[in-house]
């Protein structure tokens, strides 16, 4: 018979350490490229992998398209840390939509789980675009510039997933007008019109 | 006023092909270590990157843990081909389980879409484990063993995303019993016993 | 004395083959996620790592922003498949500009080699933008829009370098407007107005 | 003639840091997702990537399975921080195996040299196995569940490395029984008879 | 109308922070294998990513070679961080050349922008080597022995850019004579003279 | 009782294809950036991942350095491919030596299994370099060169394991001298004599 406590030390002994398993985020301390440091494994609990907070819509509804997304990021959860994936909820009010919007180190799955939503994106001189159902997915290739817009008779939600454990994210109008950008250097790299510049910068909050 | 037709063509010589925008499997070639080859773009349409077949249950139920795994890979989505993230849909029956697996190259995240949930996953000699319900997240760290066991009074819901293209799963009870690995070897390496190895071997379809 | 000939042989059998020294792109062939398949070393010769095609500038010039990209890709130098790395020469004619863009799979670092040029990018509400001048080098993150300006006395010619052996482009107005996408999905997802999208729709030969 | 002392300032003056020619382990400070912080460069030396520790078999003996690891990763040799690749040494005893397990993050690749061994892996319903004789190799690829049973009339000695620096190791057993997940949980998820189960968790230690 | 300064609000906490749109180094902080920790946001500026430094060459000038490099790294333009990419300027006296060198960890693009250049690099048994004049590129591919050699009537001036974000480099006569490496053993592991190594350790300072 | 073969095809079909598991290479197709073409999963073998060609030496002896490296790449074994390393058994012979090298895409870690060995590698003007015995371990980080020199009273064995499935190598002196690269040129990228270039290019097989 084997003396089972001598044997359990033996084992843990044996076994590596688990901190290569995972790496949950330390989110006090400084970033790196990779991601965050590594907290220390005696304080990791099931905690740091599990997370409540897509129960319910980002707590935000923004004013002009209607929407709310309310990620879970390594920010949020922090055992996503270093594994290159994260998820969002992804509430679009009634005739609203998910402005135009790129994710410049990430690619994009989304799922419909309620509702009918027209999504798209658009690479060269092509909009690849379809309406969805409940169930219905679509793929964004990252960095490509995508929308999706509210398309039946009640509010769509939805889920995605990012192949980023934390994915930047560019609202095109709100980066072109939301921002000190002069007017006259905006109109010279878009072709808008000075007067659509001027108006959208009051809307987005821009200045210059 | 800029002759609009000339302007097109000029455009479209100027900007690069679309070609390294994405990289659509062509399903009818050999793999590479990075994914299928590409399709031409030429043949490529909307419906490469949008995908219908998750709305309802996999078509399978197995009829040892209750549960059913319906993939949106690359080989069901082209368009996620060198992308680095799929999808999938799980239904667990009542009473039922994912049984215990892994995923040898690929992180997973899981929300539990309705239902109730006993999910977690196993990293040396500690588990993390804990309920979830509807809305709530877990993440399974890259080739851990982890498990979802039904745990509320319906069926269960939930949509996993995985950081590959196409991931690999390997169910540990079927790993262990279903094939030709002789039972002597199995009891050797696992110290499982001889009535429990043959009968788990009947019951998952193992010779030897 | 050794006997140069058989040392010869012997030294060429020992030496492992080059092939994966570098790939050379087979442009005959499909592309898959990681590049080019490989020519055969027998066939790769000097001319497959050198370019004089950005001797000049591009022979298109684009008559909305007065500007001339002039690639050297992978598709242009096939000795940079895989090696994650390639070139490209920008003219930009007196007032004139790059449009605002993005590479969706690639940072770049930009030289200004003749004249001063007005370039920035955007990350969330913040624009990092500055005067260059001869020498003076700018980055441009992975995916976020950016732009240069012609802003001296002559026409300004400069060299970018990119992250990826066949980056991608994304050209914000063209992508907006150049293409089938419906002028109301476009106001709905951009908040631009109904007659500048219309106007720019035929600025840029799109549809709908 | 030049005089060398300046010459050697000029040179060490003109040659970059060897900062990125490698990033040696600061063992003291937290992990990253990339691996371990650098030291610097001024306290490196030789001893950082010289190791003398496999020289004798690891100093546990595994009472259950008779088998002994002794690894040689970035935490033994800082040397190997960020560069992919680690090693082991791994001793059987006569009649020994090293039991079922998976490397989450890592492929393995096994040389035996000295003594008989049978070693496979498993991959969905196919046993890939073989018996290996001194100077045999065998591949592991990553994530896969796979063992070596000792198979001739001596202790067998093999040498592994991994493509990993710091790779983990989940042994099968222990991790379903060596810890405090309850019974019939581990029962619902495997199939197996809760008697075995129970045996087992005494066996490895397990709770619950 | 939208209260404008509400909406900023708003609108800057629903953004993302940009902290994933670049990772600017901090070079206070010890080193990862992914490169140098990440400035806080709030210190980011745009001279962080804009480098004047290559308006004039290198000022040291070799006095064996009669060349400068002027590296344009994340050391030196702390915005190029985590990208993958960096740029040098590259002087050569007439008559001059850049000895015979690898990057242990980047592939090369190197343009001429004045002069005539003679370059080319060594794979296996074979040189790939041409003459190249202003505008003309070639590829150094990763690790490879290369060189180039001024081959004109005036000063040679060309831009290099490196798929490493702070390459290494490895001047192959002064990593083999510039150290205490001893000369008999250099002579064994080259087959050079005795003669010529103690020539060359005097010529290059090395001892031993 | 479940019927035992209705069982089998049920759980066959609900598993994936085992295809994304590994990537044996096809060695009859073009090789890509990311390495071979996978062969059908149908003709995979335990084969593909066991090889015997390391029992015994290389089967060529260096003429001038008296050492031989037989290589186990994903060449002679194709189940390596795509997994990112490999091995190589290494035989110096008394008073041998491996010649200086570097690998120009892979890291490698080097065990002496019989006799004495002096190894080291430079980087920048610093050698690292130490006595290794029978057991004794040593990291030569990617792309520098180093070397190994038999040491003892006997002929020396070892092993070596790379970061790449199929690593490149380069031998410095064969590199310099055993091709076309001109006399004069040699010369003045190396500093070396035109008598020395020339004695070794006869030596090296060159011309030129």
């Amino acid at each position: 018979m084997i003396p089972t406590l001598l044997l359990v030390v033996l084992l843990s002994l044996l076994s590596p350490s688990s901190a290569d398993d995972f790496c949950v985020a330390d989110l006090s301390r400084p970033t790196t490229p990779a991601g965050y440091s590594c907290k220390k494994l005696s304080t990791v609990t099931a905690n740091d992998f599990v997370y409540s907070g897509l129960r319910f819509p980002g707590n935000l509804t923004d004013p002009l398209f209607h929407f709310a997304v309310n990620p879970g990021s390594s920010s949020q959860i922090p055992g996503l840390n270093g594994l290159g994936i994260s998820i969002a909820r992804i509430d679009i009010a009634k005739d609203g939509a998910v402005p135009l919007h790129s994710h410049p180190d990430a690619s994009e799955i989304y799922i419909v789980t309620r509702g009918t939503v027209i999504a798209g994106f658009i690479s060269s001189n092509t909009v690849y675009s379809k309406s969805l159902f409940k169930g219905d997915v679509i793929v964004f290739p990252q960095g490509l510039l995508h929308f999706q817009v509210e398309a039946g008779h009640e509010p769509a939600l939805g889920i995605s997933a990012f192949s980023s454990s934390n994915p930047g994210l560019q609202f095109t109008s709100r980066s072109i007008f939301g921002n000190s950008l002069p007017s006259k250097l905006v109109e010279k790299v878009t072709l808008l019109d000075d007067g659509e510049v001027r108006k959208l910068k009051r809307v987005f909050g821009g200045s210059g």
